[in-house]
């Protein structure tokens, strides 16, 4: 059966999460009946992160099978013309070979977090960022961040939920800087652990508030405590921006 | 008594526009209630620029005038915590001399327009960009543009509900650039006609799709004709950022 990639923008606030679930709607449940309604099939969604409730994207990656070879720009026109009214759109999609997992093939996720430090609370990016008063250090937190880098046991960032088998995970970059009137937080790593981001952004944000030492970071890092964490983040600032695969699966058949 | 200038920004989205109206909920209204709220006083909130509804601001001017002297700060506070849930932030309050008024003494507004081309429509941009499906020639619109800039008689680009005393305008800067996913318009004036902006995009944007040519801007112009304006450009994409006043009117007491 033909395999397609999409390429998904979506505001997180409105869904209960990427996944489907009972009590409420989800990005994977819209894009499922969006395919329905276009093609009759009845086709899984499956993406490379399963955002929490109130997490936005404007790089997942998902994929799915459908039975007609359909063209990829037709794929991508006909699922955005049935997601209308839902805050979701589909900026790309391609044909993709039959090896190609979503969440099985990627080798890097990138999450951006936008913080919005002035006075005044946001009018304009409502539900787009979190919101602090107080100014933040920007150099105090990204010598923080600098800290968390490299392959590490990140029980302390972890949420008590999370299912992965293992909290050892390999955190290729994360940097902090100031743009306009935000903070912008970046991370990237092949995979991450339930609120890993979240929770690494509560405690840089405790960092850069003046609240923690820098060195708090790395001694919270070794303590492997989840009960050591600083406050996690609300959900509303994460972005996951992109998804990286093997150049193997790189199509010339994209519409974009 | 104490004359207050504050900074606003707004969603323009959830309103009428800027001015109190009987068919529903304005800016002005919102911030008079406020101030209602906090000081007990039926004070009238000046704006220097009446936005339609739907237009947004980043940088609206206003004054309002207070019995009791209170600190800036406090006023910038007082309001923005009776304001919620209302999406309108006072960025800044200072104290003003009696002679400043928000909109008669402004000698320059600056707007933004804000389109979004792309195949995909907006999920996180929704309600905050004008999006066009058709690649737009950057190019052309700015070469367009600059046929704007100067003082003219501005007739063709006005709403025939305009309530200006003349149609001669003198347009300071029409700019038109990509940024990122968005092409941005940016015009600068002392003043500007009802719609000025909507229509002068609408137009411009007709020329970078490829329906006009370049120098059909400069004869509609000079046609001084309502009738040949291009297609005014939806409200949703519009921002004012920023009004100017002469430096007497600055002063040391901001409290941002």
């Amino acid at each position: 059966m033909p395999r397609y990639r999409l390429t998904l923008e979506y505001d997180g606030g409105t869904f209960v999460g990427w996944q489907r679930q009972a009590n409420g709607p989800s990005v994977q449940g819209a894009l499922e009946l969006a395919v329905l309604a276009f093609s009759g099939e009845a086709a899984a969604v499956h993406g490379a992160g399963r955002t929490d409730t109130g997490v936005h994207a404007t790089g997942q990656v998902a994929h799915l099978d459908l039975t007609r070879d359909w063209p990829a720009a037709t794929v991508r026109e006909a699922i955005n013309a049935r997601l209308v009214p839902h805050p979701v759109t589909v900026l790309a999609a391609e044909g993709v070979d039959d090896a190609f997992h979503a969440r099985f093939s990627a080798t890097e996720r990138r999450y951006l977090y936008r913080l919005l430090d002035r006075r005044g609370p946001p009018a304009l990016l409502r539900g787009r960022v979190w919101w602090r008063r107080e100014p933040l250090d920007v150099a105090a937190a990204a010598e923080a961040a600098a800290a968390l880098v490299g392959r590490h046991d990140f029980t302390t960032f972890r949420d008590a939920g999370c299912q992965s088998a293992s909290p050892v995970k390999t955190l290729d970059l994360a940097t902090v800087e100031r743009v306009g009137e935000e903070v912008h937080f970046r991370f990237a790593a092949r995979s991450f652990l339930h609120r890993q981001v979240r929770s690494m952004v509560g405690t840089l944000a405790e960092v850069g508030h003046g609240r923690r030492p820098v060195a708090d970071v790395a001694r919270l890092l070794q303590a492997r405590d989840r009960a050591q964490c600083g406050t996690v983040a609300p959900p509303q600032g994460v972005y996951l921006t992109e998804v990286l695969y093997p150049n193997t699966f790189t199509s010339a058949a994209a519409a974009t």
